[in-house]
């Protein structure tokens, strides 16, 4: 080799991976998503200390956030936050990494995180703020709610989704993608899809009950309905058996909606 | 008048106006939002029990709800609800109203929610929620984030852009408006201006604290910087005292990245 090509080669530096999650740190999902990217970089863990499913993009404004050395993934450097899975990020770009991560992982959720669910979704509000904050992330669900899902079947994917991420075949400046993996069995995956958010959600319901004084109490539940038959979809995608993987973005302007109030509206 | 015409003509109805916000039932801004706007429909209020700013599309899913009915508004109906500001119009629809209002209207929040706060906006949440479910809806934001501050020079806005909606005039299945009001005084007010949301947010910061037990705890705060130039945004718009109406969406799919992981990417 060239010798003057040799020393001003840069030695490749380790990328650091920042991982968050928002089942809590003692969930499986998070562990899984630690081995399956351990070896290609160096892993720092800020994830909420008890579990934030269902939070969204929620801040903690009105109270003052702890962050707690965890020895949960033994030498890992881990910490629990006591904040939302978008308040791990924060703090973890402030005041643990002190600078940005190469990348920021979130999940393995457990459950799915597909169609409407990204908006509602913790795991993957975490992706969004460090995307807003122009660091590349990837948030990945497994469609198994269960404490004892198979994450995997997953590992493959999630390695060969972040090592292109990580060696810069994906280009924007706000890059953030969503992945979902179905829960079958590893023979079973047809391989990785690009897709769109379906139009699917959860109809709503409330339990109505009374509690011991008397009290009524209201708890949510729902049944989830896919509106939107394409075959362009994450749904569509999960329902045969592909890992969908739906880039996202923060910009909620309805650019349609714009335009037909610039032209019609006189305001 | 043609008796056959007369006798055909539909008695027009009454719209049911939802109102809710994040900054609990007892804020100043609610107040302002039910008077703005109460002789055009039935008000029915469905608004948090306590502070809720910063929520984002936070759902409570953990734990039970509450519904509690409030003589806040005199004779208006109202409850004040123990979750989230989503959480509020979810219950609205579904245990209150036990149908889909005419409208859904949140704030008047004390203090703007432009550019990317959107996205942490409880306030603006609650008005996306409706949207998903196809209830026209939107939120409004003064820029003073003061108790005391003057939601007066609001009110003639607020009734002018309500009144559009409910006659039909903006067509959309999922039509939500992000509207912001400069705080300035009436007379300043240049008009209402369509926008695009910007490329502007908190450049984050935590104060670094012990408490009096000795143990570190940090609480967010941070400097708001605008990084978009251009005169279509939000924020332009409200530094030149327009009322600022982003029309908002939930398909967070990144369409442009989506073209160019379909044509660069092999997976």
């Amino acid at each position: 080799m060239n010798r003057l090509l040799f020393t001003i080669m840069p030695k490749k530096k380790t990328p650091t991976i920042l991982i968050t999650n928002d089942d809590g740190i003692s969930a499986p999902g998070i562990r899984a998503l630690v081995e399956a990217v351990k070896e290609l970089g160096k892993i720092v863990v800020v994830a909420p200390d008890k579990p934030q499913s269902g939070m969204g993009h929620a801040i903690t404004i009105g109270q003052p956030l702890r962050l707690t050395k965890s020895k949960e993934f033994g030498d890992i450097e881990a910490y629990t936050c006591s904040g939302t899975p978008v308040d791990c990020v924060k703090l973890a770009v402030d005041k643990v990494l002190h600078q940005k991560p190469d990348i920021c992982l979130s999940g393995i959720n457990h459950g799915a995180n597909h169609s409407i669910n990204v908006i509602y979704s913790g795991t993957m509000s975490a992706a969004l703020e460090a995307s807003i904050e122009s660091i590349p992330s990837i948030g990945f669900s497994l469609m198994d709610y269960s404490i004892e899902a198979n994450f995997e079947p997953s590992k493959k994917y999630i390695k060969q989704i972040v090592t292109e991420v990580l060696a810069g075949k994906i280009k924007d400046k706000h890059l953030c993608l969503n992945v979902n993996i179905p829960a079958v069995d590893a023979s079973l995956i047809r391989g990785i899809k690009v897709c769109r958010q379906a139009y699917a959600k959860y109809e709503e319901d409330f339990i109505d009950r009374k509690d011991p004084h008397g009290k009524s109490y209201f708890w949510l539940t729902g049944a989830f309905v896919n509106f939107d038959k394409s075959k362009d979809t994450d749904v569509w995608a999960l329902k045969h058996n592909y890992v969908s993987v739906v880039p996202v973005q923060f910009d909620l302007t309805n650019h349609l909606l714009k335009k037909q109030l610039e032209k019609n509206i006189r305001w």
